[in-house]
């Protein structure tokens, strides 16, 4: 990551320079009414530039959203370089995803290459879903709406919905390599190593350092991460924590897709639980309600349980026949044990890895660093017991034991 | 595989025509002493014209290799069309394979793109390994070469030798959708199902019907023939059989990689070993001497160990120090357990499917049926108990078992 690919023609947007970008982009003028606009940039990530563009006669009806890439990783500053072409991907996979998953997405309105810029509807009133699990907010259906959109992503780019040959034209065109490295690195390498990326709680330090002195773990992350490079069944989200979902108004749509490459499906949904198990640990410090915390468990349940429903409602428009019922349940458990490993693969990253979450971050001490010791022990567990853990309860209830555990590490 | 593509300039080349062809490649010309020439074809493969060319003078001297594609499969004819790309697979894989396996490679001369005609070392007096084996010819040293090599492309062409960038490049240069299809047609589906491509002897009739009835031998096939198209770990050989592997003089040279595709390693490795069990089979019906059987009892024992040995011997060179000796002994008992499945696969398809062998085929009744039977029984079994088999001495075992067996099929 040592070069700064800024192409010929690119040019950061600006919320004082995208009315006049929007005047040479009649397409996309075109779905707002004449007259004065308003627009805010929203960006929280850490990659990207997003504009909410409304008009400003009627600023709370929903607009149009521009995402533009920069050419680094945002929250470092221009210190680490990352080619804009990551917003080539993005459109790539909205494109990939939009037909046969358009229910759980924002519409897209087309990429302008040149400039790097992707149209998306405005989604208006919905928020993060990470925020509206912070904030407690139960959103019934999400979950299996992404376990849903997860099935259908994977069916419909791998070698189930597709013939051998369209799949690897596609795996050809969906090459990602500079996003898979920040995944290769920022989850499954530098977490287990002293690195400078890496921050944690201070609190931590000893559980900390048994964890990067523990080789077995390390083997199975390693496995892992093989897995993750290698097993390209289908064009994956790659990113699809509760950061990239928005919830509100009936609706759950997946976002941010731009870490789409071909990669194993497991990851996808250990990702989403990784999260649930995070969401739960916040949870449980604030005491929150029971009604919320079974919302919590749910998530994992009823994304697993959506995501092979799907599968199995789509099975008879398969590609290839010759997997029959039995091939898909026993490829449902291969990829059940895989995502419970990159489950506590996330959960890792989160806690003493470069990028952390506000679930946890934004608890007070000793809650912060209780709740980050919980998330990280229960991450080494599903690492190091995937092959045992049998099914959603199972996990549930492992992450339980570890969140009332009392001794070792702070609580 | 509906489409005949023959490119613009190809012509096939006839033994009459070499002589002014290489008029026209002053490059491979000077290889060979001035004056007339002998050329022989000698494609004895399914998919190719294979030419040598030496000096009429001196026709025991090794001269040059041409092998040009034909744009169908040889052995059905111009009905089943096949592109003639796939001679620009195998030159691709040669050139990516000479670098770091030229010791059990012969010398790659160039490759004629637009008449598709490869250019390589002419062997001399070696002979294919099959053949040597059907005749009872020791060839100490061949396993350990064969399994080296395939851990040296392994890890040369992986991500345990390349940076992942380089390695997701070479993927995608690397695609080969119309040989894989072949084999996921030929080897991982059909077989299984009543299908036109398939033969075998009416002696097998009951043990057939019970292959091709078995739900559970079906679904582990499923789950083989989907690692075989998505685990993207390695530029592989992708036909390693002992046809694949000519012998004689002390050298040991792996020849037509035309299959090479990013697959998973251990497919080669199974692939191998496949054919060890069926000489094995072979040799049972002859009554081969003691010292020959302990030899292709040897060739299993013998490549998985040279495979192991060379990776450890390679892996401080790794580009990903991430990955510690641990992992490398965890993946290989990943690699173990899959090639005993593939193998299982390999067995089935030469005794069941469309292309047989010679091991088997020119064995007199009852033994060609006896040993067919005998083959196609240990593949089942190595598929549905892979992961018991815990190394070659017990896959040897179970196949002593079956050549043993009294009852059931022919014997």
């Amino acid at each position: 990551m040592d070069r700064l690919t800024v192409p010929a023609g690119y040019e950061a947007l600006e919320a004082g320079t995208v009315e006049a970008y929007l005047d040479g982009r009649p397409d996309l003028r075109s779905r707002l009414p004449a007259g004065p606009l308003t627009v805010r940039e929203v960006g929280d990530g850490n990659l990207n530039l997003v504009f909410i563009v409304r008009s400003a006669a009627t600023p709370d009806d929903p607009g149009i959203v521009l995402k533009q890439s920069l050419p680094w990783v945002r929250v470092f500053g221009e210190g680490w370089p990352l080619t804009v072409e990551r917003a080539v991907r993005e459109a790539h996979a909205y494109e990939a995803f939009s037909p046969v998953a358009a229910e759980a997405l924002p519409a897209y309105l087309g990429f302008d290459e040149p400039r790097y810029v992707l149209a998306l509807e405005d989604l208006g009133d919905l928020r993060v879903w990470r925020g509206a699990l912070n904030d407690g907010e139960i959103h019934a259906g999400a979950a299996a709406v992404v376990g849903t959109f997860a099935a259908r992503i994977a069916f419909w780019t791998s070698d189930f919905g597709l013939q051998p040959e369209e799949r690897k034209a596609r795996l050809v065109a969906s090459s990602n390599p500079e996003l898979c490295r920040i995944t290769e690195d920022l989850v499954l390498t530098e977490p287990y190593l002293e690195h400078e990326h890496n921050w944690h709680h201070p609190a931590l330090d000893p559980l900390v350092a048994e964890v990067r002195a523990d080789a077995e773990l390390r083997r199975e992350v390693g496995v892992l991460k093989h897995v993750f490079r290698t097993h390209a069944e289908a064009l994956i989200h790659g990113d699809l924590h509760t950061g990239s979902v928005m919830v509100g108004g009936g609706r759950t749509v997946v976002i941010d897709p731009e870490f789409a490459f071909y990669g194993p499906v497991a990851y996808d949904l250990g990702a989403l639980w990784a999260n649930a198990v995070i969401a739960e640990a916040r949870a449980t410090r604030l005491g929150r309600p029971d009604a919320f915390r079974a919302h919590l468990a749910a998530i994992i349940r009823a994304s697993w349980d959506a995501f092979a429903m799907e599968l199995e409602r789509l099975w008879p428009e398969r590609a290839d026949t010759f997997l029959e019922d039995g091939f898909r349940e026993a490829w449902l458990r291969i990829v059940w044990h895989d995502a419970v490993g990159f489950a506590g693969t996330k959960m890792i990253r989160r806690t003493i890895g470069f990028a952390h979450v506000t679930d946890i971050e934004t608890l007070d001490e000793p809650d912060r660093s209780t709740a980050a010791a919980s998330v990280l022990r229960i991450g080494r567990r599903l690492i190091l017991e995937r092959a045992d853990i049998t099914g959603p309860t199972a996990l549930w209830s492992l992450a339980q034991d570890e969140l009332a555990a009392p001794a070792g590490a702070p609580r």
